[in-house]
């Protein structure tokens, strides 16, 4: 019953707009939607990275990054990773995990960009950063009208390189885990983002090396195993679905991030950031 | 003379704006600086609050929140958090601390924004939430034209309150730790923001209770002591400097993390948010 209220109330969403105490909290919003606006995870394009504290589930964007997620399972599926560690952790940036020693750099993609397609859908509210900002397929993106890029969001995971634009090959990865660095927006290969376990990178201490590297060995974090999901067992693979970016939930969602109701907020902000809005996921089935 | 031919090309960066490859790095600015642009922190509106691994530094904003800012030093003095635990950490918001349990509310001050005065200097900026977005005395800002209010960048250090906008005293305090949750500006009173030690609260493990919070005694960080630094023999204050954000070198400052130069960057940013730039703070004296 509840639910269907919802799904009226979100029907009935931008008339209601002027209205900020009477409408729906984001929460609402998903809770009020419809199965068909979520889509399961793909195994064959999620990691699930074991570390001693807890798995993090890492969404792959090879849309964006063909020959980057490409090069990437094939490191996972060759075990490379299992051998690696988190050797980095700079406040309000990143993280960054490789091999350690990291082996010798093997020239890798520069896919920095794309060009626009139209599952590129835009806001209404203006970036500091780019001509339009929105999200494509799950993933924070932006645009200058003719190309289309992933956007350094908290989460984001891309390609760590050396000066040469096409000298990350994927054995050096990185997360957000502060600000958007939006400034690396098309200077680095996103290859997905985390969809579950941020915290298990996010707080972890800060390297107190130059950049945030690790200075001792036992600072470092171990990666137990990184795994594609499809090759899990099926029992051990994440349960997820992520919220359709072109689904009317999702634009309900955006709008109740837009102007908050409830009787706490005095100034609803009446815009939001793409990277104010992490892209629902929630566990499925039973 | 480094610092000499840096101070040469400070003065040189608006006719170099279109050679990205040339141009001084965030880090040189600061090198090149000329004493005169730095401010020592007031140990008078400054808070050290001393967690087991480390001293967080606090900038109180008293010409933004007089009353609240009256009123946390009077609890500081009292004794008031020297009882009190860091009690959330809610991962991508904020940290959250206060007397566990927590005293009775007593009604506090709304003081979420005042009229705009000429210390604030807005960037060329489009910012997504603000007609203009700036800086103000070393504090991130954001104004319609008329009225001007402090901006939720990560470290910002705020006033928890009920859903009466006055509710909040000061007896609970929060810092952002992670994207900028600007929808809470001119919601919440901004009080300040942690110039120095943010790792030892941003590194927290985050709460697995409902919005961050601990769910068992052992979870939370107890709070040693939190002084004024005035209060503190002067050998123990912080020996801290901010960058005055009306200074040419702030100002160039700016334009290096608006465009970075070097060698690395494909595609400069040509714009900067306003949260992705943080006042610099460095060591003073010997």
């Amino acid at each position: 019953m509840r639910k269907l209220v919802l799904a009226a109330l979100i029907a009935a969403a931008p008339a209601q707009a002027q209205d900020h105490t009477q409408k729906l909290s984001p929460d609402d919003v998903l809770m009020a939607s419809p199965a068909s606006d979520w889509q399961a995870l793909d195994p064959s394009d999620t990691l699930v990275m074991t570390l001693p504290r807890g798995r993090v589930v890492i969404r792959l964007a090879p849309d964006f990054a063909p020959n980057s997620v490409a090069n990437i399972k094939q490191l996972v599926q060759r075990g490379y990773f299992d051998k690696a560690a988190i050797v980095r952790s700079q406040d309000n940036f990143v993280v960054q995990w490789a091999q350690d020693p990291e082996p010798p750099d093997t020239k890798g993609w520069a896919e920095f960009e794309r060009n626009r397609t139209n599952s590129f859908l835009p806001l209404k509210d203006r970036d500091t950063y780019a001509a339009e900002a929105g999200f494509d397929n799950g993933f924070a993106a932006a645009s200058d009208g003719r190309r289309e890029w992933l956007a350094h969001c908290y989460g984001v995971v891309g390609v760590g390189r050396d000066n040469a634009p096409d000298s990350g090959s994927g054995i050096e990865l990185y997360a957000v885990t502060g600000q958007a660095p939006r400034a690396l927006d098309r200077n680095m290969t996103v290859t997905g983002r985390v969809v579950k376990g941020m915290e298990f990178l996010s707080a972890l201490p800060r390297g107190t090396g130059e950049l945030g590297f690790y200075e001792t060995a036992s600072e470092k974090t171990p990666i137990l195993t990184v795994k594609l999901a499809a090759d899990l067992p099926p029992a051990e693979r994440p349960k997820l679905e992520w919220l359709k970016t072109g689904s009317p939930s999702f634009a309900a969602y955006v709008e109740a991030r837009r102007n908050r109701g409830g009787p706490f907020y005095v100034h609803p902000a009446g815009a939001v950031d793409i990277c104010s809005i992490t892209p629902p996921v929630r566990a499925s089935g039973p």
